[in-house]
Parts: C-alpha cells; structure tokens; sequence
C-alpha cells in the first residue's frame, strides 16, 4: 500500500507498471525521473507512444509491422520476392535482418501452434502466404520457426499445407551455437549436427 | 545496429531507451508490446506522463511533489506542524509515510551534501525550512537522512544552521534492522546498536 503524494504521480505509476516486466518500484522510478525531466523530453516521449499505436499498420504482403500500407522489404525490388522467410514475430524479422544474410521476403505468422497456450492453426495468418503461393511467387519458403516443439509443430503443418503448390521448402539449420563447445552443448543438438553434417569449406567457421 | 521495420517504432524505442534502467532490448519489447495494446490504453498512457510532467507542482512549504501549491500532507489540519522530517528526496516521503509511525510533516532536501557529486550545502533547497524555523512555527526537527558519509555530513550541517532557532534536533535511530541476525550485522551498526541501547519495553519487537 503506497501513499502518494499526487494522484497525477499515482496514475502514471498505475499506467506505467501495466507494462510487461515493470513492477510498481519501477515504475515509480521511472515517474520519478520523468518529473525530473524536461517537459519537452517528456511529451516527445508520450506522444511517440501514442503515435506509434495509432499510426502503425501491418504490411498487406507480409503481415510486418509498417508505416506504409506495404512495408520497406516488400516494397523493395532489390529484395528476392520468390524467397520468403516465414517466422513467428515482427522480432524474428528484425533478427534475421540484422544478420544481412537474407536477400528474400518475409511472412510474419504472428503466433506459432501451441496447444498448451491454446493456440490453433486458425489462429495464424496464413491466407496472404497461401495466396502468394497459390498466385505462383514463390520459389521458396524458407521456414524459419523456433527451434522448440511448437515449432517443429507449425514447421509440419505449414508444410502439409504448402505441399500443393510447386515451390522448395527449407528450413534453417539447426546446429552448433557460433562459440559453443562441445562438451556444453545438448545431446539432442549436437546428435542433429552430426546427422545434418556439411561438406567441409575452408574459413567457413569466420563466415 | 537495428534495421527497423518502422520509423514509428524507431523513434519509440529511442524515447523508451532513454528511461534510465531501460536499454534498447527492453525499450523494443514495451513498444512491440504497446502495438498489441488497445490504442485507448496506449492513449492513457501517454497522456498520463505528459500530464504528471505539465502539471506537477512542488509544494511551497515542503518540496514535496503535489497537485495543489501546498501538499496534502502539510494541508492536513492534523498533522504536528511542530515536528517536521527532513529528508533527501521524496521517495524517503513515501517511505516514511508507508510506515504509519510519523504524524509531522516533511521538509524535502532535494539531495544531500555530496563532494564526489560535486553538491554542496547551497544545492539544497533549505530557505522554506529555515523560513520556518524563523517564524518559531518548528518544535522538533527530525533527520532522516541516509546512514552513509554523505548523510551524516549533511546531519551535521543542518545541526549547525539549526543551533541558531530554539528547536530540538533528533536523528532517526541507526541499529539493527528487524529480523538482522547479528552475526550477519556489520561491526560498526552493531557497535552503535549496543552504544544507542535502549530500555527493554515487553512486546517491543512486535512493534
């Protein structure tokens, strides 16, 4: 039980420690510093909130959060658009991104299966990729899930569904970690990368 | 280096990570949060910040944070006015408040003397505290100040500038924390715990 000194400082604490993994310490140091603050700073901050809920949308191609009607990779035609990368979050794009070893497109599922937390195929967006699909512009999926249970679930059932269509289905490797030991690693990963081995490249490990 | 999807998302994640404690992973996950959000909470959100920076104000006699010129704590008609808490910032308000032990009212610092920091006795606000004790409207001054060096040089600084008014000085007691077990209790805390001894009261501990 607090007592504030200001309801102005209480419902900021209130709004503030709504936020996933900001308890109400926090979020009343968080309050604080703002009261602290310039109000210029300040009110660049909660209007970039507002703005960004407002103003956001979803690509129509690729379900990718945008701030046009077609996102930035969708609209760029240096992009590979036969290729497209399918992974769970608007997260997982960025990850791949910052690798900048992918030259394709994207399609963003927004969820995986996960009968545990309820989640079913129909919960997934799928229709623009099967359209897409059905359309002939895809060369390849490139399914590019967790490597967990559910993902191995959803990596099935997309391609049971995408077995119609006359296009190459891939997935991403599942190996050892860059930097990992062996004597570390799970069993389960390490047996994969020995089934999964490679023909051996000079350098490749600096790739 | 990030490849945002979004300008908007960019420029949320900027204001987010700029919170102190909040680095640019987290700032990303609020945001990413905030787009799967009802726009109306997001909206109150916003505003609350903006509004808990445009509208707070300080409380003339105290320091302390408040909606009003004065605060509700030296509005009250029943709280001791005689007896005021000094203290560093206004979480030690809060803190001393959550106690439900103090019937006075506070006198807020701002900070405390500090030559690391570079803050020096003219950084704290002290005029209102001293107008006070001037107008022999203060019985008791009480210092609760953190029990580090910093604390007790600004102690012994308000003591000083105190002397002059005819009004008693007290410190919050310095011992051992309920529930402390004392071979885990520093040397010196210990040292002035058995110094400071106090009358053994029957039920005491509870208290």
């Amino acid at each position: 039980m607090q007592n504030y000194p200001s309801k102005l400082l209480e419902q900021a604490v209130n709004e503030l420690s709504r936020l996933p993994g900001i308890g109400r310490k926090t979020a009343l140091r968080l309050a604080l510093h703002l009261v602290r603050s310039q109000p210029s700073e300040v009110e660049k901050l909660g209007e970039s909130l507002i703005r960004l809920r407002s103003e956001i949308r979803y690509c129509r191609e690729c379900s990718n959060i945008s701030d046009d009607e077609i996102c930035s990779i969708c609209a760029d035609p240096r992009r590979d658009h036969g290729l497209v990368c399918v992974v769970e979050t608007i997260r997982d794009v960025m990850a791949i991104e910052n690798t900048g070893q992918f030259s394709g497109v994207y399609h963003v599922l927004g969820g995986i299966i996960s009968p545990i937390e309820g989640i079913g195929p129909q919960d997934l967006h799928l229709e623009a990729l099967l359209t897409r699909a059905g359309n002939g512009l895809i060369r390849e999926v490139l399914l590019a899930l967790p490597a967990t249970i559910e993902g191995d679930t959803t990596n099935f059932f997309l391609y049971r569904k995408l077995l119609e269509f006359e296009l190459k289905i891939t997935t991403i490797a599942r190996g050892i970690s860059v930097g990992d030991e062996l004597e570390h690693t799970d069993e389960v990963t390490l047996g994969r990368s020995i089934l999964n081995r490679t023909p051996y490249e000079s350098g490749m490990s600096r790739k």
